[in-house]
This record gives C-alpha cells, structure tokens and sequence, in this order.
C-alpha cells in the first residue's frame, strides 16, 4: 500500500519473500526492475503505447540491498529469434531523459498499524506513442544493477485487418452476475409449473461466453481497470484508466495504451457515443478515451472528453455523443461544480458544436444530426425503481444546471441509448460506429445492498436491449452490427429462498425472525409477478415489488446491517453509518431494516458497503462475430475479439504525412 | 407444508389468495383439480409415464368451499384441433380404480405456529404406463366438481431419431456455479500478471450454456428434483425422483416418467454406469433409474439398482457399473446396516454376477469385462482434500465392509470414471454407453461451508474431466462421445478478497480483526501457487492449501459460524452445533474456526448448514450434439438434447409381443 509521506524509518523485522506478498511495491514489478508493458502482455498490432521503465532502489525494508541508485540502466527489444536491439533503435526515437522520484509504501498490515513505511528511490524513462505492427513475439529486457534483469515477454496477435461489422454495441451491465440475471428473470417473468412464459432478452443471445475478470496484480477488480482490460486489451491495476500504474506521484504520466475507441476512429473515421447511468466521470464511460492513474481525476476526464489527452502527444478522438450523470463537472465552481481548471463545461462543449441536453423531454426531441451532451442530474443517475415506481424519491436528484431544484424528467438508459443510436447512425454515414452503454447502478446498488434496486436497474438493462434490437432491426441496421452484453465485474449475490415479511415482523427476536426464510420448497413461486398491479408497455418488470413474501437476497461479503428483505420506498438504500463522525467506524444504521435481523459484517469496519467478487461473468454476443465470444476467456480477449471485428489490426505504420 | 396428523381443528384466519401462497396444498395443483403432468409439461416421443389426477376437498381452511368430494370426475385427452376422448379411449386403457386418502397441510408459518392444519380429503386415480408418439401440443382437462375444470397442456417435443453420439458421459459437478469455478482456477493455477498460464479443463470446453435450475413449485431446487429434470426432462418437487409428487402417503405410488438410461437402454440395449462420490443411494446417482417421492427411500433406492421398479410394470434397466459410497445400504442389519428387507446386498448383487469390489487397489485391478458394483465407504466417500494431503483424516471414514476398521484405500473420482469407462465400453460392443460421473461433495462441503473442501472436490472433478477426455482421445471414443459437464444447482458462493490469516489471529476483538480483509488491490495475489510444495502429477491443484493470505470466501446465507478463512486440517467443517441435544437449535460451533469473527447466521436457527441457490449454473460441452448446448436454456432441455442426440424419439409404438 503506497503512503505519500516521505518519512524514512527503520523498517520493522518483516517476513516472507516480497514476491509472494499480497501487498506490492508496484504492482507487475515483482523485481527491482519494472518494465511496463510488463511480461505477458498482449498487443493490437498498431496499437499506440508507452513504456514505461524503472528502477528501484529500497531504502529499508525487506528488499533492501545496499545497492546505488542505478541511473544507467539499460533497454533492449527483441524479436523472437532477432538479435537484441537498444530500444531507441528498435522503435526509432530519441533517448528519453532520465527521470528521478521516491515513494514509500506499507509492506503488510502490521507494518501499516505500525506506520512504518518503506521508502523507495527511483529511476525511470519514459518511451512514448510507439506501436509494433508485426504480430508475433518479443522479448523487452531491462538490465540493472549490474548484472539484474527484467524480461518482459510481449505478444503481438495476429492480424485482423478484415472488417466484419459496421457497428458495434457494447453494453455494460456494471457488477452483474449470472446470479443476478437470474434474479431479475424470476421477478420480473411469469413462470407457470417451472416453464417461464417469457424470458430475458439475454435469454435470447445465440452465443454465450464467461470473461474472467482479475487485475492484473491483483484478483479482485474495480470498475476502471476491468473497463480497461476491456477497452485495450490491457489488464491493469485497480483505480487505472488505460494506463499501466507506474510509481510516480503524477496520474497522468503514466504508461498509456491506445484504446478501441481511439484505434477505430483513427484508423477508419468511425464515430464514438458513451452513455451511462452514471456521474459520466466514472469510470466505466472515462474508459472509452481516458488516460489516467486515477479514475477519480474526474473535471480532467470530462475535459478529455471534449479536448482529448493535453499533456501528450495522442491519438484525438471526437465523441458524438455522451449521455449520463454528474452534472458537477459541468457547472463551475459559482454553482457548486467541480470542474477542470473551474471552466464551465456546458460552455465548453457548445462552443464546440454540441447541443446541450438537460432532461428527458428535450431529448426526445433532440436532433439526430448533431453532436449531443446530455446531463441529466448531479451524481448518479435516479434509479428506475424511484422514476418509475416510488416517484416522490426524485426529489433526492438535483437538476443538472445546478440550481438545486430535483431532476424530475431524468430518461431512462432506453431512452439515451436509444437517441444515442439514432445519432450516431445519422452521423457516421458508412464509417460505422461504437457505442459503449452502461447501466451503471446495478453495481451501485448492490455496493449499498440495495437488491431490489439492483435489480431493477438490471432489468432496464435487459428492457434497453430489447428495444435496440428492435430498433436496429427496423432501420436495417441489425445484420451489420455486433451487439455484446456484458459486466465488468461480480458481486457475490444470490438467493436462497423467500422471507414471509409478515411473519418476520411479527416475530420478537432475531432468532425467531430467521424462521421467516422459506429455503428449498418453501421458497415457493415468485410472488412479484403473482401479485400486485403494476404494467408496462412492452417492457418485463415486476407487477408487485412489495409482496408479502419476498426474496431471500443477498451478497457474500458485507458491513454491519440489519436485513428485513424488504423494497425500501424511501430511495436507495443506506446500510451502514457512522454512529461518530469521521470515525471511519461503520454501524447498522439504526434506520433501515425496521422488523428485520442485525447481522455483523465481515468486512473492515471502515466499509460501509459491498465490495466486489472474483467470479467470472456473462457475455452475450450477437451480430457479426458472434462466435468468438462463446466459451471461457480472460477480459482483454473481449477487446482483441471486437477490434478483429472491426479490422483493426494493423501490420504496417502508417504513412508519414 | 404437509403433515402426517389428522387432527381436523377449526381453520385459523388465514389471509391472502390461495393460489398466491407461497405454501402449497399440493405443488403444481393450484386448484381443487389435480393433473399430473401438469399445465406446459413438456415430453419426449414415446416416453412412458403415468398419469395422476387428485381431486381435492378442504374440509377447513381458506379454500372451503362446501361441496361433497367429487367421486365422479372424467378426464379426458385431446390432441391439438381434434376432439377430446376420454383417456381411457386416448390411450386404450381400463378404467383405473378409485382411490381415497386424506392430508392436512399448513396453510402458512402462524398456522404453523398456532398448530392449526388444513384437513383435504382426495378422491384420485392413476394411468399408468403411457407414452404419447405423436409430436404436438395436447390438452388434458379434468372436470370435477360439476363444472370446474383443470386444463394441462402437454407438448410433446419433435422428433429427433437420428443417433449422433454413440455414448454420453454426464458429469454433473453438485451444487458447483461460475463463482466456484473462478476460485478454483484461482488456487490451483499459475498467474503472471493477470494471464493464466494454465487453465481449467472445463475452461476449454467449445460450448458454454446457461440452465436455470429451478424446481416445478418453488424457485429454489434440492438434488432431487433437478436430477430428475436433467434425467427425465420433466421438473418436479423438492425431495421427489422421477416422479411427480401426489399427496397420497405411499412414496412409491407417485406418477412416474421414464428416464432417459431407461429409454436408451430399452430403445438401443445401450449400457448404464453410475459414479459418484457420494453414499451410492444419494439423489443425484439413485436419479438415473430410481422413481420414488422421497430421495430418503435409500434402501429401496439400491434394490431398485438391482431390480428395478418392483411395484409397477415399468422398464428394466441394468446398470453395469454402481461405484460409490453409502456401504450402510449394503451390508446387513447384523453388521449395522440399513437395508431393504434386511437383505445383505454385496450377495444380492454377486448373486447377478458382478464384480464386488470394496477399494481402490482392488478397482484398479478389476476387470473391465464384468458388470461392477464398488462401494468403497460407509456414508460419502473421503474428500480428495483428506485423500490427497491431510491423510490423517481417513479414518474419519468407514470400511464399506461394515466391520467398522477405517477406509484408507478408497479411489477418487477419476479412478472410478476412468475404470467405468473401461467396462462400459468392453461391455456394450457397438450399442454405446450412458455414464453419470458426480462429484457430489463439492455441495456436501459448501453446505458444510468447508470451502476449501469443496474446492478441492471440484478441481477433482476437473482433473477428472481432462483424464476422461485424454483416455477416450487415447482409445479413439472421444469423437462419438458427448460429454457434459454440469450443476444441478448452486450455493450464493464467491470470493471478495483475500485475509490475512496472521494478522486476524494476532488482533484482538472481532472488529479489529476485520481489517484483515484485503479487498479490490488489497486482495493481491493468489498465494495458494505462489507459496508451497504440494506436487501433483499431469494435475492442477494448489501447491499450499494453507498460506498466510488466504481466500476472503463465504456464501450469502448461513447458520450462526465463526470465520478464519483457514484450511480445517482435522477434517470436514462442523460450523454450527447443538449446545443442547435435539434442540433444533444451532449456535457457532466453539471448536471450529479458531481466532476468527463470530457471524450470527440468517437461516433459521434449526438449519446447521449452508443452502442451495437460485443461480443459473454452467453446462459445458464437447463432441456430437455439442452446438445444442449453447446459450440459456431450462433444466430440462438438457434432457431433451441428451435424448435428440442419442436419437430417442420414437413416433411409433412399439411392436407389441
């Protein structure tokens, strides 16, 4: 765990090998010599990187050697059976300067509890905006303190230069699971003796795959660096947006990797649409054209959005459409915004040709023809559960304008990428287009344990998908696109049976109230589809989200709670508070759960939420290219498949102009 | 709920629509007018099955309705656009003779509580025997109660009689989901930076699916019901084998459906064998030829093995291969045995010329000629986790000879498939072979929450999996040979992190030792490869089972346990206890989990063990028929391709003798 203080201590006795420690010096730099991209790493023939290299010199601690600061380190790349070349040679540049730093960082917990850091000195060079066309393998070898050295074994795919799709659809389900998917289906579906009389339209996908979803130093994932793995066929650290993590104190001059949706338009032209349910700062959308260390550089990923990356030379690409959240990097700081360099970016993006769309009515009636920024609300989007059902909790969303009245006409993830589509096909005439659509809040819900909305955010996921293949089948489209579902990432959600609510509140004790679950044959049939009056046009969700007994739901890891397994009416739900503030100290928060079972949780008591999981996750491929998606495969492979699918590899440099 | 009193007390106020209760009078039998099969059953061309109908009357309770039970019901059977007949007509049967019987039932938990039953007397008959030839969709109606009426729709399926695969192996992982599959890799297979450099076999497999798992009257299923639906392609209640579930008190009367080692075998004279590492009688091995309403008939269970269906005219079926545990069905009361009639069943079954064998020295000499029975245990076969490293452990287990000396040589799960395979295919010459290979304990130990138990039984059933597919390829089957890999169900299991296993025992209090959950770049590496000196050969397990940072892992529902995320080195896990005998009540379990955090469960305190889940789980396919296994599908689709694939449809009847 890396600590920005520059306190030098004696190093506390420290055990084990460093290279089986679960916490790192630098994740993928298991030595004292890093090069990034490390060892195992796959490119895009033609896909823009940098390199990043490194010394480190400890100065304490368990890995501390005694050796000089080593400034003369040096760097060849070889092919496969080629000789060895000095970097410089290899891919024609000039020798980058040499750059020094230090950090310190926490070698385990007790070292952390003890506050005694270790401090690192570094050496480093940066090589920047290379591409390797050739596909095959190659050795990157850094050699060091005299006589050390890093080998970093790099793969270049092989070529796919063939264009087999116009369009390509990528929607992201954030944080769902197959657990998940089959929760919404028994809610929202009538089922009669075991048959359901309808399915999800993710039922319906010709080809079915599962995508492992690890970081690359580390098992478990965020939101950042699974959506990088996913745009660049990079794995990296978690809280990184397409960049390798290197050790320096500045997030954005680390290693960048060119992204699908920066290789697409360079190379043909196509046009770009993002739209999410969430802040359009977060993560999941920042993926499609963001470079940075830290996902929460969020003014600087919305001034990405529009100007691109400013500090390097990189590839421009222009976004016809971004639609979500997060109006605080919009508004300047008069109003309350948080935005880069205090601009406002309403401004901002209509001196640059884009409508501004605010609310759901205006974009219904937007233009297709235009460039379109539509910010709905602060924060994240209202979930469906509050637009659609429990109204009056719209209150909670404020306007995007920042004058602090509730965002009332919010649209749905249907109806942005709905309008996203139609924009984009207008736009891009025969160039094509890529479109990455993210129901953002099935993740956000399931961090508070919120299931219920969870999985009402899920099913307007599966709503949205219904609608688009509709859509896209009635403007011809359909055939010459490639649709994929997918997540991110897991939560450790599933359901063991149904709790009788009214039993449960009836009951005195905790241990009397746990006779209300109704495991194996007492979980009986769905009650949310047998019950209650709610309609839809055309659209599956459930007639009833407070029967009388409801679903046993929950997830494997937690904070302190107190579970009644009940629809909270009052908006999303929060678990777990402070009872002290800023104690970091996390209770069952004395207001949720009325009638229900406490249960102590098993996560730090600093989490006031859910975390997220190891399992592999669905992906649901259908369109041109279908097939490469079935089966199991590692994150990137989505990557490498959908930019095959676009012939995007590359096996020459292009032209100098 | 059903009880077995016959106390007529007066009706509790009881609320809510009966056909919305979660509680059922009967399952599939919403109304007063039974048929089974019920509404959208769906059949195989030729399939025999019985029919069940029921006609209820409430003497108390929310559905009284004040009518003399109905003696005079018809039924009759229509084939889509054609007139109805009577059954007896339709299918040239007799009349079948009237039966009476009566039930009680609670209505819901506080008729629970306040011992108030609901009285229903039955009128009822049975057909027994049938088969329907002709694809297409028919209409069952029974009339009752002088102008109600119950209509099922029954499809029977399309024909598929063209045989693609000479032999199906069904290896079915018990209770294993995606989630469990992704730790498994984690632990056993090496990392570098982010990329595998092995993988699972069952990661390699070219077809992925979904099934949904779910029971006929309840959303959540045991190993009963959903063994039936994969082996019968029919769903079913909680606890029932092959049958739909009646509410007489008989357990052999229940109407049966034909399976499908039946069907091959009485169609093809194809070969049967049974393997798994359960107690031989368990459900999912008794599923493939067993037909009763209660899995806990285990003595009738194995004569059925032996014999057949006793009771009833239905098909034989011999089986030439029976390996597993569960020696107490076997040797006779004398010795502690529990039998059917007393009898001694290693004579039983050497009296019909197989092979006995009671270990593995003895099974890796058997002959591949002989049928075979081998039943290497009392109770469930050792885990492989105590076979392989924790050997001390094995005289936890019994020798099936019933002399009560420990079972030290018993096989695993590859040694008995790969021998199963050898005598299948001596045995059955051109007709092909049907093989069930279970690796039962992955459940057994996710209910015990022994997780790296459960773990360890899956990567045995992976290991299994490469060395069947390795063997056939050796002997040239594997192109005519479809093999399966699945679940019948799922536990809400999955993985959030990693601990620190020193750190949480050297802190002191339950909240202070949560801090050592690392989470997201917290969870760090696997270490279960990275430290250690397990080897194994041509295998993949982990190389430490007990390393400092170990798996953050659980499951969402639980009896009160206390967690230390460690390795149990003494064998299986007991979480949970009776601190009084027969209390039905369940508190943590003092001796397990050492230096841990106590976590009260959400199960009712009578349950001791983990449950199963709602989850979609993971079909995996390779060889003829593989491309029919993709995508999202239902339970019982599993059974109709198994059958399309060995081209079982029969659109005729059978000649008769």
């Amino acid at each position: 765990m890396k600590c920005s203080c520059s306190k030098i201590v004696a190093a506390a006795a420290l055990l084990g090998s460093v290279s089986a420690q679960t916490f790192r010096r630098l994740g993928a730099c298991p030595t004292l010599g890093c090069v990034f991209p490390p060892d195992q790493a796959d490119f895009l023939a033609g896909q823009y990187f940098d390199i990043r290299l490194e010394v480190h010199q400890p100065r304490n601690g368990s890995e501390f050697i005694g050796l000089p600061l080593d400034n003369d380190f040096t760097f060849t790349v070889a092919k496969k059976g080629e000789e060895a070349k000095p970097a410089t040679e290899f891919f024609q540049l000039e020798e980058p300067k040499l750059e020094h730093w230090n950090f310190t960082w926490f070698e385990d917990l007790f070292a952390r509890d003890a506050n005694k850091p270790t401090l690192v000195n570094v050496a480093a060079k940066a090589y920047r905006r290379i591409a390797i066309y050739e596909p095959g393998e190659y050795t990157a070898t850094l050699n060091y303190n005299n006589g050390s050295k890093t080998e970093a074994t790099w793969l270049v795919r092989d070529l796919a230069e063939e264009r087999k799709a116009k369009n390509i659809i990528l929607f992201i389900g954030d944080g769902m699971t197959t657990s998940m998917i089959s929760a919404g289906r028994l809610i929202a579906h009538e089922m009669i003796n075991g048959k359901y009389q309808s399915t999800m339209a993710m039922d319906k996908f010709p080809v079915l795959g599962h995508q492992m979803t690890h970081s690359i130093d580390s098992f478990i994932t965020d939101s950042a660096n699974s959506a990088a793995a996913l745009n660049t066929g990079h794995k990296t650290t978690v809280n990184s947006l397409n960049v390798y993590a290197d050790s320096s104190r500045d997030p954005f001059d680390d290693p960048k990797i060119e992204t699908l949706a920066e290789i697409f338009h360079r190379l043909t032209g196509g046009h770009i649409g993002i739209v999410s349910t969430a802040y359009i700062a977060d993560a999941t959308p920042a993926a499609l054209v963001s470079h940075t260390r830290l996902r929460s550089q969020y003014g600087a990923i919305v001034d990405t959005y529009l100007n691109g990356v400013q500090n390097y030379t990189w590839t421009d690409v222009p976004v016809d459409v971004i639609f979500g959240g997060g109006a605080e990097q919009f508004y300047p700081p008069e109003l309350g915004g948080d935005t880069y360099m205090d601009r406002n970016y309403y401004e901002e993006f209509a001196k640059a040709d884009y409508q501004i769309i605010q609310n759901r009515t205006a974009l219904l009636a937007a233009s297709s023809e235009e460039k379109a920024l539509g910010i709905f609300t602060t924060s994240n989007m209202a979930k469906w559960l509050d637009r659609n059902v429990y109204r009056e909790n719209l209150n909670q969303s404020l306007s995007p304008t920042g004058d602090e009245s509730p965002a009332l006409d919010q649209p749905g993830l249907k109806e942005m990428t709905l309008k996203a589509i139609d924009i984009l096909e207008h736009r891009s005439g025969d160039k094509g287009w890529f479109l990455m659509s993210e129901a953002a809040s099935i993740d956000k819900m399931m961090h508070a344990l919120d299931y219920d909305r969870a999985l009402g955010e899920l099913l307007e996921l599966d709503d949205t998908v219904k609608a688009t293949i509709k859509h896209l089948n009635s403007t011809n489209c359909l055939k010459e696109t490639l649709i994929l579902v997918t997540a991110d990432h897991g939560h450790g959600f599933d359901v063991a049976g149904s709790v009788d609510t009214q039993y449960l509140t009836a009951q005195d004790g905790d241990r009397k109230k746990r006779d209300a679950v109704g495991t194996y044959e007492q979980s009986g049939e769905s009650q949310y589809m047998n019950s209650g009056n709610l309609t839809y046009t055309d659209s599956n969700f459930p007639r009833n989200w407070d029967p009388r007994y409801t679903l046993f739901q929950g997830v494997t890891a937690n904070p302190d709670r107190r579970e009644n397994w009940s629809v909270r009416k009052d908006g999303p739900r929060v678990p777990a508070v402070e009872l002290e503030e800023d104690s970091d100290d996390y209770y069952v928060n004395p207001e949720d759960g009325i009638g229900g079972i406490v249960i102590n949780g098993t996560l730090p008591v600093g989490d006031s939420s859910g975390v997220h999981s190891l399992t592999d996750v669905p992906v649901y491929a259908m369109g041109p290219c279908q097939e490469m998606f079935g089966g199991t495969y590692n994150s990137i492979d989505i990557f490498y498949n959908m930019a095959a699918c676009f012939g995007l590899g590359r096996g020459q440099a292009p032209e100098k102009l």
